[in-house]
């Protein structure tokens, strides 16, 4: 089982050496350098920590090996998930004037803003020539079915997007808010990974259809488990850490429940920003609100959900097997 | 003639907003209205003047029709081109930091950088959906060789754009330089209108690849035309319109053979940016340098190819005269 995802994680690397390769030619050298620097290949800090986990083209392979189909076939289809989550972290750090990822400098910070907003670009341009790959492996239809789903998720990552640019500046959030932006933000394109793989493993549509609700679940509950995480992890409590959720004022699930209790810390949210020193205070408030149970709640029943509907998609062999303990690892992590 | 240029042209206009209605939804209303205000509909000046000419996709129609084939079916290939260009205008204007397009102020000046960048991913991911609905008209194996120059020549689109914004900074340029840049930043995109138009009006490869280089010669004479226009047109000698390249420093065709000749108008640029009294001057010595000979004859050279190449491809009917006489307008435009 381990091995099975070790060598798809070796597959997907080089699959997108060669998507990426495209954009290597002589007179735009540093344009092919600010991605291959962004995938983790080149430059300081070279490497895995740098390359991040490659979560959803393994989950795409995984699905599509389950289904019965041959995951080599659906590497391209791999290769352009990635590089779409890419595409959507090039221009985050930008919007999010973020100057460091996985510990090494933006590219925005190396490279100026405009470069970096078209290399982005290129990297979503990289994505759909991976996809149009699929040619050779598939009949056209398919192909034709898989970017359709593909596109509108993309459109849907945009709009979890703008909903999340657009919540930092608003003070009138609800719960419903929340799970409307996280949808397009986390969960569209693990959802899309899943169909897609069951799709190009030949899935019929009740399965891919059980797949996607996998990956819909399983996205909410780790962006939940995620803002559990970023309040009362061990980092986050210390305050020293820039993991603080509260710090940062990142409008998180269990913020918005304190939001809708409006008690003291809705009260102490709205007089400013959080000090590093009151970050443990906000934090144990919070707690006393009810907030964090709520949440944890949630959590527990995306998660229960999420493994519902792996159990519908019935995923066979190895990579079913996997893709249960992919799940748990995701879904049980801790701090 | 004129009004078959105009039913298209209306057909155009609504084939774009039923595109870009497809991101008009309740939660992101914001979004969409970032859209509808760029293409020219909504917002303070919304009209024919903040629309732009739809250049692109009226080629592209013409070409399906001059080849044989029915234009309406081609509609949503036209919207696909005109959002592509759409898109690379909205990041452009923040790359360069604009202020204004077609007299408006641009997106990015009313609503922030974070969300132009997000916006203008957006209006890439509907020129997508608009190919994929080519998929009602026309086979599927078509639609992928159509999409494939389609996303190849996006990628051009951003090769260009990054030694533009490379060029900024760089005082080393030669006229070479500047034929790479303009042929993906310029070219391409009119080159792939033609293309496609021929492609989906049934044209063979042969009568395609000769439309396909009508668009690209049509494309560089177009935009060298526009490099003369604006240093020795009325309103850039008069140094008092924006429209002066010398005051901006830009790196036009005329500029480079000035910097090829390295003589007293080379020798004046290097000594910094060029004030609005001097701009007369400078112009009268690139013109004695002989740079206003040479982009001319470049100019019409590529005219005399885009004619010839137009020729080849024969284009049939009204469509056809429609195209010659759009192609002689464009090309033989004053200031």
């Amino acid at each position: 089982m381990k091995k099975l995802s070790q060598t798809l994680l070796t597959a997907i690397e080089e699959e997108l050496q060669h998507q990426v390769s495209r954009l290597n030619e002589e007179h735009t050298a540093t344009y092919h350098e600010m991605l291959t620097y962004h995938m983790g290949w080149t430059g300081e800090g070279a490497g895995e920590k740098a390359r991040g986990k490659r979560i959803r083209p393994l989950l795409l392979l995984l699905a599509a090996s389950a289904s019965g189909g041959d995951w080599e076939k659906a590497l391209p289809a791999a290769a352009g998930i990635e590089l779409i989550h890419n595409f959507s972290l090039f221009h985050d750090d930008i919007q999010d004037k973020s100057e460091t990822r996985r510990g090494r400098p933006t590219a925005w910070k190396i490279w100026g803003i405009a470069q970096a907003i078209n290399a982005g670009d290129g990297m979503f341009i990289l994505a759909n020539l991976a996809i149009g790959d699929l040619a050779k492996n598939y009949p056209a239809d398919i192909i034709l079915v898989g970017e359709r789903i593909f596109q509108k998720t993309c459109l849907d990552l945009t709009r979890g997007q703008h909903l999340d640019i657009d919540y930092e500046s608003r003070s009138d959030l609800s719960v419903g808010d929340y799970w409307t932006m996280i949808a397009g933000k986390t969960a569209a394109l693990i959802s899309t990974s899943m169909q897609l793989g069951a799709l190009f493993g030949g899935a019929n549509e009740e399965t891919q259809n059980a797949y996607r609700d996998f990956g819909h679940y399983l996205g909410l509950a780790f962006q939940v488990q995620d803002d559990i995480l970023g309040i009362w992890g061990d980092e986050a409590l210390t305050g020293k850490s820039a993991a603080s959720d509260l710090l940062e004022g990142k409008k998180s699930l269990p913020v918005l429940y304190g939001f809708e209790k409006n008690e003291e810390f809705a009260q102490r949210w709205k007089e400013g920003s959080i000090e590093e020193a009151n970050v443990p205070k906000m934090a144990q408030l919070l707690e006393v609100e009810g907030a964090r149970l709520k949440a944890q709640r949630q959590a527990d029943q995306m998660t229960d959900l999420a493994l519902k509907s792996l159990q519908m998609a019935n995923p066979q062999d190895d990579a079913g097997d996997a893709l249960f303990s992919l799940a748990e690892h995701l879904l049980g992590r801790e701090a």
